[in-house]
């Protein structure tokens, strides 16, 4: 579990946080990563996390940019409650702790949760090489503290399943890189959808995001792109 | 769903009793009880329990009693972090889940939950006719509102397991009835533990608490305490 992280993006009430930290602490992951948080009331935190759990709130990291706070993780796993038509397939949180377990053994898994009111936007979303969604009954808002008490209890419960161990994969920091690499390139190559400007890179980034990226991939997709872009550039000179 | 009842003795913050409320919402469970709650504060419920949830916290039923509250249930199910040695066997939420849901077709369920502090004392849990324990790393402690939920969660997206349908249970009022004329009975039959008063008593309720008793059964054990207790007043009328 220590290669698991809970990470909580633009969290509304401190109280939450607390509640988030002890969920943490009863299911064995000690890791816990905000993202501006509104109010970061210490003393709040503290006693919603009691005194077991008061450590993960003091040793808690915050970052003012969710790239920044993602950029070391190896696979994000988003929870969201939308389905929306646009969206991506979601997991049941009892399929993908098995499989999260199972990329923990030699990765950084983050587990992403959006705030309060508002959840992930799809802005959020993007850094995700997976999606949970809870299951519910016709009210599917779920508090946010309860929201992390499920997921993390179903890692805590889940066994890793047998098979291969999954390799060690590339960072947020080297595929969102890449993704700034392929972006230049779609632009080179006229791939670019005025009235949707979004249109190829969702595509690429659902795409590839549920790829399990090594390192040495994400170096093969930006040679890829190097060379589009020089051979581009070269025909683009000779035409002057 | 509706068969099945979230039970709260002596909850002490009435924000716990509201995201209770919140936590059966998102899983379908409309029924919430709370009995003596340290704060009634209504204000403070309602805010945890959203919009969506305040028709719970309304028509909340209020006891006294926790007897009184459980006397129409057929079974209750009570969650316990303690294992100490003279407990009894507890389930997994997920193997006490679809087990539950198969009773509740027939029969009211109680999920019943003790307070923030103190859990469940031998004296509540005497009325549980099984145990839940949500399994957790080394710090077991789980909030009340957290352990709501995992409890509701796993309900619902538990699948009634095939086979026959729970006939109609006693309910706990006929129970309790039964084991008065069975505590009379061992007194006078000289089944008393000066030192440990309760000894017989908590043997016998744990024997017949996982019998699924219905209501025939319960006749005839009395029908068995009033024969043995006429016997013995007879024979002591005879000897006087």
């Amino acid at each position: 579990m220590k290669n698991i992280s809970v990470v909580l993006n633009e969290p509304r009430f401190p109280e939450n946080i607390g509640a988030a930290a002890r969920s943490c602490r009863n299911m064995g992951i000690s890791s816990l990563i905000v993202v501006n948080p509104e109010l970061p009331d210490t003393e709040k935190m503290l006693k919603m996390a009691t005194h077991e759990a008061a450590d993960i709130i003091k040793n808690m990291k915050v970052y003012t940019s969710l790239e920044d706070a993602l950029a070391p993780f190896n696979h994000v796993a988003g929870t969201t409650a939308r389905t929306g038509r646009d969206r991506r397939p979601t997991h049941a949180p009892w399929d993908a702790a098995p499989e999260l377990k199972c990329l923990a053994q030699n990765n950084r898994v983050a587990l992403l949760f959006g705030s309060e009111s508002k959840g992930l936007s799809n802005d959020h979303l993007k850094y995700c090489n997976s999606l949970i969604s809870i299951p519910t009954a016709d009210f599917a808002s779920i508090n946010l503290a309860q929201s992390v008490m499920i997921i993390c209890y179903e890692i805590f419960k889940a066994h890793e399943p047998p098979g291969p161990v999954e390799p060690k994969l590339a960072n947020i920091h080297e595929t969102e890189a890449m993704y700034a690499h392929l972006s230049e390139m779609f632009m080179a190559i006229g791939l670019y959808n005025e009235a949707n400007p979004d249109y190829w890179m969702n595509k690429i980034r659902r795409f590839l995001g549920r790829c399990n990226l090594k390192a040495a991939d994400v170096r093969l997709v930006r040679g890829l792109c190097r060379h589009v872009l020089n051979t581009v550039k070269n025909l683009q000179n000779h035409n002057t």
